[in-house]
């Protein structure tokens, strides 16, 4: 990359972090009905800034929730770069556990806190500062470049898939980047070639009609949460394997020698559980703990509520209880049959004195893209220049719905280029990203465009077909 | 009773509902320390009205909680007569659920509903009027009385205990009367003999020092709703019996007489889980539901909590679990007991990869009085007199602690002239009183102070030294 450049993203680091700042400061928190307007105004802010980058086209595109911001810069005759990141925040709750404000970018010892630091903010704008900085210093970037970044997900993209269908013809790219995803650690810089998908799900339980009085009651009434207890206890057993009938049944096998590569990360068991304050670790028996986090499908229940929450005690036979599940799936596992599996299970295995319902909220299949890739190799490039170091592959458990989108869809691949740590506290109180990191990462993804279109030259010359 | 009096009290009726209304529109929630200022409200609107009926030495009395609202006639070389209420209520929640504002007494369709009318400020009211009525009527009361109204009880009368033990003097009384129970149903009159004890638990189960991305670490990082959900699945066995060791030790053996009398009361299990809204009934094998609710002890979950409960999804993966859990208890089982037994029993069971704690909030012991003493007699005429039928003999599955303070401290028995019915949504929404019931209880109470008066005096000249 041109000195010129690396430069001008060094001399610029203060008001990176200012423009960062003001972003986190919106609490654009896609699911809670009551921060529609500020989504709005997330959404309207990004797109003055892709307007101050120097991109065209740039627009607020409204879906059947929150709206997508686009922007582009096309001048190129090499690939089309699609950027997909997202402007939408997990809910800050609970409050009181962060150390600073979660809509305040905060400094502190050479981490930037706030909500939306790491996912995905924080990342995100480092393709919006990237793209600004070639169009600045150079008039044009090495690839033609395609922004796209979507406000619902953290609610699993409930109208992306919709969007993309619709609007194929704009959004024609070559191949997508995410920045999105962590280091394997705060040493190890690393690309994660594959990804879990989810499929999420609500359990309801009811008895009666109302709450009754426990005590006048209590022996001979159905107790919701006594159900739902039983029923969620019944959902694994005692190997830490999914008791759903039919549950792996289309898990494809892996891969030995994946398994002997990842199993060669630096990893220990023990530091793992210290550093996240747990007393042990658990899961499914006969898996590796990175091979249960990225490799096995999984079931979590997210959130359970019934009865009476409140401060002190109240004497209550509550008419009604539920909870929130997600299992995290792998290939080739759909999420749609997965969630009608349980939903049977769970009808098969509650107590027959109370109502019990199972509602699909959404879900994403898994995704994996193979390493040898241009896109890949161009970023392991990218990376080995923002970091001084080769960056290793890795997978990760999370979710990122938009990937079986774009390959179906649009007919693409995604590489995840992404700068964050495992302990960033994505979805907790107190998420950061690292202030070196962030700055790094500038430099990275910078370097991934003129990567990009070098070895997408190379390989056209070459007349490869199959580019990536 | 003179008819003078039976007048007065039928012509007061529209003042009668006016105070109660006045009474109702006091949120005193003792639970909720955001309501201590409306609690301290209640107790000094309800010292008002002491002084207006006529009585003498009305205190508000401090405690180490919500205060006591005291007031006494004394005159008579007859019995002494102690009147124990409690004007706190339980919390509205979930409001929604009101068809009128819960504090807001409404009339409607033969029904005073309001939260307290029937759970106890319209029952504690009627002794309030009742003794009004013979000072104004006749100058005099029947038998000395001693009305004692505490603050605290749905929270378990913390403070009751050291309340009597320190004011032993004051309070010392022949016999109690508590009309805070109900009918057996809305046709059949009825004196409870026996009510159930409580032991009240929390449990926490605890596993990160923070909430972590379920999609990141799920599958190998413990869930401690899932811990709690086993533990909570593991406290009953598939014969609806509680697993916990020891539980039934203390349990006095049930009386087949007693068996027999409470088996001939009129009672269908189908009507029952029809009114209910519960699709059936549940509970211990081999025991009628009767025996279930009244004879037999249970233990219910009140209320469950963790994760993320509000609108939409959030993949998360909770710190902290946390449940609220009540047992009920019979004769001769100790609550302090019985809690401590099932701490032990739930660490046993819990996932060792979780922190669990288990807190013993408070309790108290099963009272049950023998039927054929004078007072439950007198109560027995005085409800034939109010409702025109031979009240039957029953037992409740509820609490008041203050039974066992009373026969402990004052050695007393407390005869229990409730006037509510089964459905009368007691600690849930739409908590009503029956109009009819709140009049004809008026002037049974009244009757009853005559009864037990002339009962008293018949005892007293017959020289039998166990009166009642």
């Amino acid at each position: 990359m041109h000195k010129e450049l690396v430069r001008f993203l060094q001399d610029n680091h203060q008001r990176y972090l200012a423009e960062v700042g003001e972003l986190i400061s919106i609490p654009s928190v896609s699911t809670d009905p009551a921060r529609k307007t500020d989504v709005q105004r997330c959404a309207e802010w990004l797109a003055g800034r892709l307007c101050a980058a120097g991109l065209n086209g740039v627009q607020i595109i409204p879906t059947g929730g929150h709206p997508v911001v686009y922007g582009e810069w096309i001048g190129n005759p090499g690939p089309t770069l699609l950027v997909y990141g997202h402007y939408d925040v997990q809910p800050p709750e609970p409050i009181e556990q962060w150390t600073s404000p979660p809509f305040q970018a905060t400094v502190r010892d050479g981490r930037l806190n706030g909500r939306g630091t790491a996912d995905d903010k924080g990342q995100l704008y480092l393709h919006v500062k990237a793209a600004e900085a070639f169009l600045r210093c150079r008039g044009h970037l090495p690839v033609n470049i395609k922004m796209l970044f979507e406000g619902e997900e953290e609610t699993g993209s409930p109208h992306l898939e919709a969007f993309l269908q619709e609007h194929r013809d704009l959004l024609r790219a070559d191949l997508a980047v995410i920045s999105d995803t962590s280091f394997f650690s705060r040493e190890i810089p690393s690309i994660c070639y594959g990804l879990r998908g989810i499929a999420m799900v609500q359990i309801e339980a009811r008895a009666g009609k109302h709450d009754l009085h426990s005590g006048v009651y209590g022996g001979a009434v159905p107790n919701p949460i006594q159900a739902l207890s039983k029923i969620l206890a019944g959902l694994h057993d005692e190997n830490g394997r999914v008791t759903i009938p039919g549950f792996y049944e289309d898990v494809r096998p892996l891969d030995r020698c994946e398994r002997q590569e990842l199993a060669s990360l630096p990893w220990d068991d023990q530091t793992y559980a210290e550093c996240l304050g747990v007393r042990d670790l658990c899961g499914e028996a006969g898996f590796t703990t990175i091979e249960r986090l990225w490799l096995r499908p999984t079931l979590e229940c997210n959130g359970i509520s019934g009865g009476y929450q409140g401060a002190g005690f109240k004497s209550v036979l509550p008419a009604v209880a539920s909870a929130k599940l997600s299992m995290r799936l792998v290939p080739d596992q759909d999420p749609a049959r997965i969630a009608d599996l349980l939903a049977r299970y769970v009808h098969a295995i509650a107590p027959k004195t109370v109502h019990v319902s199972v509602h699909y909220v959404g879900g994403a299949r898994a995704a994996v893209t193979p390493i040898h890739t241009a896109g890949i190799q161009a970023a392991a490039a990218a990376l080995e220049h923002g970091f001084g170091k080769k960056p290793r592959f890795t997978r990760d458990g999370g979710t990122l719905p938009v990937l079986a989108y774009l390959k179906d869809l649009l007919g693409i691949d995604a590489v995840l280029l992404g700068f964050g740590v495992p302990d960033e506290n994505a979805h907790a109180p107190n998420e950061f990203i690292y202030l070196d990191h962030f700055f790094n990462g500038l430099q990275t993804v910078a370097e991934f465009y003129d990567q990009l279109a070098q070895r997408w030259m190379t390989i056209s010359a070459g007349g490869v077909s199959s580019r990536y």
